[in-house]
């Protein structure tokens, strides 16, 4: 359980710390475009049934480190299981995005949402537990939830949204009720995180992805103030270890500063954010991880290996000793399409091993 | 056909001139929220068969000013008429979004294409000019078009798209394609706008709806160059008038600096946006028109008012000599949605003109 970690670039680089070259892992790396995970999927018979199960989880998880280089491994599951673990009803329909089948949509409903027991997603330790044990400390594991208001998107709308007009319908009219249901669901995810860590987390992620279709003001106040609540809560440290803590607000480019302030150690970026002006204006308070677009990976191996080198030089050198800090972790801007020719994460991975070490040269 | 335009405060405010109060229309205020217009829409059979015949076009492009008190009127049209009229097929199954029958995917399709005889479009012309004279002077006309860059999307992916793949994958591993289809868009959009303006618009709208999809950079390439090059091509002033141009990027946030420096008169803002922080930025280069979330207009009167209030104080009072530049015209952020009340619509407007004078007293 407590093997020595071998490659700790990607922790360090969290921390802002000098490493040799910049650490790469991509969202969603566990996933669809692999062969290898459509076929263990196939055994698993659903979604879920990979999910909750210890050794198909640990399988998929470790699936893209034989392939690619990465620095990083994270927890094969879902943004959701902590309303599925409150009695929402999870499901997965083949080709079709995740369902509840008890939307949250009026008072009653909300009144009866509490913190669920967490016996009830000790699959998702388990799995944290074993993926540690066969990492064997070739790489650090990530841990993750939804954030609160994203996790909110989908218990009242009941599945994804292209309007979240049910949502904001909620927030807008009942902002009673969205507070209720967000402060339940921050104080849930902080309690998930937690025991993912004392699981074996070696770090851990808030996947705000819906933040961005909140309007200016509304982002803060339902949004961002309960990310803040779970960040509160979320311990820093494991046997002795620091744990650093990633947001990442996808269409949140406009409150970078705001979301740095929370203290969050690392700031996920999607690619309509310059990763250079990104680093001008939050660079010293924390580390940015992202962020190419996924679809440049559907582009030549030399096309890919281009835009690695654009993302790269728009962070540019750590050690440059204008106080704007360092710390970049090269990743995609959202997750991966299932539709990646699994050939150009090579590209892409080996041009961030095999580029980004000039980054790092000592001045 | 040149009435005295009684109420010129929408292009007063599109030029930054002072105004007694603060304009207002809505993005799509012609459309299936109302009654009136589902029942037009029912006896022209479908959405080209309601957009090519005159007549309807001018009921329902005037319904809305019949119910409202709304500044301006936009010509009834789609953003996706000149990739019609350049022969790709567009239509609208029932309850779905715009379709092409004959997507541009491949170098010979792109080859191919080239600005449409405006002739195809009279339709267009026809209504501008019909609309104009059903005015009468009561309010502005606003024409429009699809930006090249959001036509391309829909002309490459032939349909809506979540993910941007097929145009992306053309972006990124042909941009010689993609650079000949875009020169081919502007050139077209441009001589259809300056044509809907010799026809009797009054100020005209650039709908660059997907530009934040683009990842920076690629949109300064892709959309923003293209857009650049329409408003190069577009008339400034028709029978002793000025027009004034207006262009709205969704997710554009980030970059209103370079959306302002293109020198358009106007820069729409989605919710995402802090209206008062868009005025520091680029208030002394461009009016600034939005920018309230559609879904506000789900909520209760007295909520909408509020929220309408808020928007108006975070732009602020236009008279504050402190060089900041003031220009408002209140409008949503997106499209309005076809599920709103149509009273919340009264609520909004009777808001902006009950609460904006304020805004506009003379210090």
């Amino acid at each position: 359980m407590t093997a020595t970690l071998q490659n700790d670039s990607f922790l360090r680089a969290c921390l802002r710390q000098p490493t040799d070259h910049t650490p790469v892992w991509l969202m969603r790396q566990a996933g669809r475009y692999l062969p290898e995970y459509r076929a263990t999927r196939g055994q698993a018979g659903s979604f879920m049934g990979l999910a909750t199960n210890t050794d198909f989880a640990t399988e998929v998880t470790l699936q893209p480190l034989e392939r690619y280089k990465l620095d990083a491994a994270i927890l094969f599951s879902d943004i959701l299981t902590v309303p599925d673990a409150m009695g929402l009803g999870l499901s997965f329909a083949l080709g079709e995005g995740p369902k509840f089948a008890h939307p949250v949509r009026d008072e009653a409903a909300v009144a009866k949402l509490e913190v669920p027991d967490m016996a009830k997603l000790q699959y998702v330790f388990d799995a944290v537990t074993s993926i540690r044990k066969a990492l064997n400390g070739r790489v650090p594991l990530i841990g993750f939830s939804g954030s609160p208001w994203t996790l909110a998107c989908y218990m009242v709308e009941g599945a994804g949204s292209d309007d979240y007009r049910l949502v904001k319908t909620m927030l807008y009219s009942r902002p009673d009720l969205m507070h209720r249901m967000l402060k339940v669901n921050a104080d849930a995810v902080a309690t998930y995180l937690n025991t993912q860590i004392e699981a074996g987390a070696q770090a851990v992620m808030i996947f705000d992805s819906w933040g961005g279709v909140l309007a200016d003001g509304a982002f803060q106040t339902f949004s961002l103030d309960y990310t803040r609540r779970v960040l509160a809560q979320l311990k820093r440290e494991h046997n002795g270890q620091r744990i650093p803590h990633i947001v990442f607000t996808k269409g949140g480019g406009l409150w970078l500063e705001e979301i740095a302030a929370t203290g969050a150690d690392v700031v996920g970026l999607d690619w309509t954010v310059n990763l250079g002006k990104a680093r001008q204006r939050i660079g010293h308070l924390a580390a940015l991880q992202g962020n190419l677009d996924p679809n440049v990976l559907f582009a030549s191996p030399e096309q890919i290996r281009t835009e690695v080198q654009k993302t790269l030089d728009n962070f540019g050198p750590w050690a440059r000793g204008d106080g704007l800090g360092a710390g970049h972790i090269f990743n995609l801007g959202h997750g991966i399409s299932q539709h990646t020719p699994p050939e150009s994460v090579s590209a892409l991975v080996d041009a961030v091993h095999e580029y980004s070490p000039r980054m790092h040269t000592r001045r």
